[in-house]
């Protein structure tokens, strides 16, 4: 990679945990082919902190962009100026860039990414039976960009009440008639279960459901990046089913990182 | 140079301009040699904006120390819960640490690094008289420093009378009948010459004092690292007179700072 030196430009990646997000290692080396002299490196923010740090950041004169991952993406929507369409039917948002007029426009490419994983796995959506587990950030991406890829039939689940219903009320303007939601996963019939929730993160975590129970040709897919295989796709494959690790959301979404940041080779002329 | 993961500790170097500073050019080959992984990255900080700049970033969890440049010396101090002896003699901080207990300690190495720096070229300041261009965050520590390492008359000069007066207040309490200040350089007499301004970081500035003025076997010393020659240290070696260049006193703090960050190879045990 290229030596950080006084002039180089800045990108911060947000969470916490933050010590195994990907986005670093994968990133950096974009910007090392492109030539770029910029550095993407992690922050550690806690809750109680993300106001004082992201502000703090955008005051930064050589940072250009943040990406921001669990548990900021839907608090992080306060501290942009412009919300792209994904981030409203989302409500979350896990990329942010400062504009030449020194706005921050936010944007999500969670859904996008994940869809394109899928779809590059061989898993394609139109007309299949989806059960969604988790309606934070990462949720609310992936069921909108679940039902634009076609899905036949989304049912959303998470405890709670408040944020599934906030969740609901987004999609319910683009496809009522596809959406169910409640408090715990419905996995009979579903073609598709997907845990978007950070259960399995930490070691000792639960299971965010049980994959035993999900119809024997299911696909039972993780947004989890690190364990890459987690005890729940660990304990899927026990079962037979056939498993969509986390780390294809962020690899399919490297291309959309670099057009939204404009990184492109310098001008040699 | 350490590819930066989500799991790298983070350093940062405050100052508007930025692109010129140095330290992260000469930390980060540290970090390496020592298996450290960690970065150092600059931060342009307006001073409108040093505030929740420095806030936010001594809000990241994975932060753990600041280095602080030209023009945010003095006021940086405001952010440190503890201040050590140079930084309160100096009254501006270029190095800021968390400790265990997340208090922030301010230290200040540019006087010890720059009498070090000196003294490796082979200028000893026991017994000499020295005039030094400028009280600002460096200047204070300069003038500490070289106090304390024997110069037998120290004239500071600057023309904002209230920045002065704060700083021979603080001198005063040391070594009284060894200082004296005003608003003009008194060059006559002077052994060593220093600029502590930040005159020479653009193309174009006024020179902070002639040194046609100097005494004929004077020692023109600038602080300016980036141009390495300024347009001083060009016409003092003009005249014939010795220079010594800014880069000196920052090659010098290396050790200082390895110290205060407690930067160690890690335990392979």
């Amino acid at each position: 990679m290229i030596a950080v030196s006084g002039a180089t430009r800045l990108y911060a990646v947000l969470g916490d945990p933050v010590a195994q997000v990907q986005a670093p290692a994968m990133l950096n080396p974009v910007f090392a082919d492109l030539g770029l002299d910029a550095v993407l490196v992690p922050v550690l923010a806690g809750a109680a902190d993300l106001a004082e740090v992201v502000t703090g950041l955008q005051r930064i004169g050589n940072l250009d962009g943040l990406l921001i991952t669990v548990p900021h993406k839907i608090e992080a929507c306060a501290f942009a100026d412009v919300l792209s369409p994904a981030v409203r039917a989302a409500g979350s948002t896990n990329a942010m860039r400062r504009e030449a007029d020194g706005r921050w426009t936010a944007e999500n490419f969670d859904g996008a990414g994940f869809v394109l994983g899928l779809s590059a796995a061989g898993h394609e959506l139109a007309g299949r039976r989806v059960t969604l587990v988790g309606a934070g950030g990462a949720g609310g991406a992936i069921a909108a960009a679940v039902l634009d890829a076609g899905a036949a039939r989304l049912q959303v689940c998470d405890p709670d009440e408040e944020r599934l219903s906030a969740l609901l009320d987004r999609l319910a303007g683009h496809r009522p008639d596809r959406v169910a939601g409640g408090p715990v996963a419905e996995l009979e019939g579903a073609d598709l279960v997907v845990n978007a929730t950070p259960l399995g993160l930490r070691p000792g975590d639960p299971l965010p459901f049980d994959p035993a129970l999900t119809p024997a040709g299911a696909v039972v897919a993780d947004i989890i990046m690190k364990p890459r295989r987690t005890a729940l796709l660990r304990a899927a494959a026990a079962e037979g089913r056939l498993v969509h690790h986390g780390a294809h959301m962020l690899s399919h979404q490297l291309h959309l990182y670099r057009s939204f940041f404009r990184l492109a080779a310098p001008d040699r002329h």
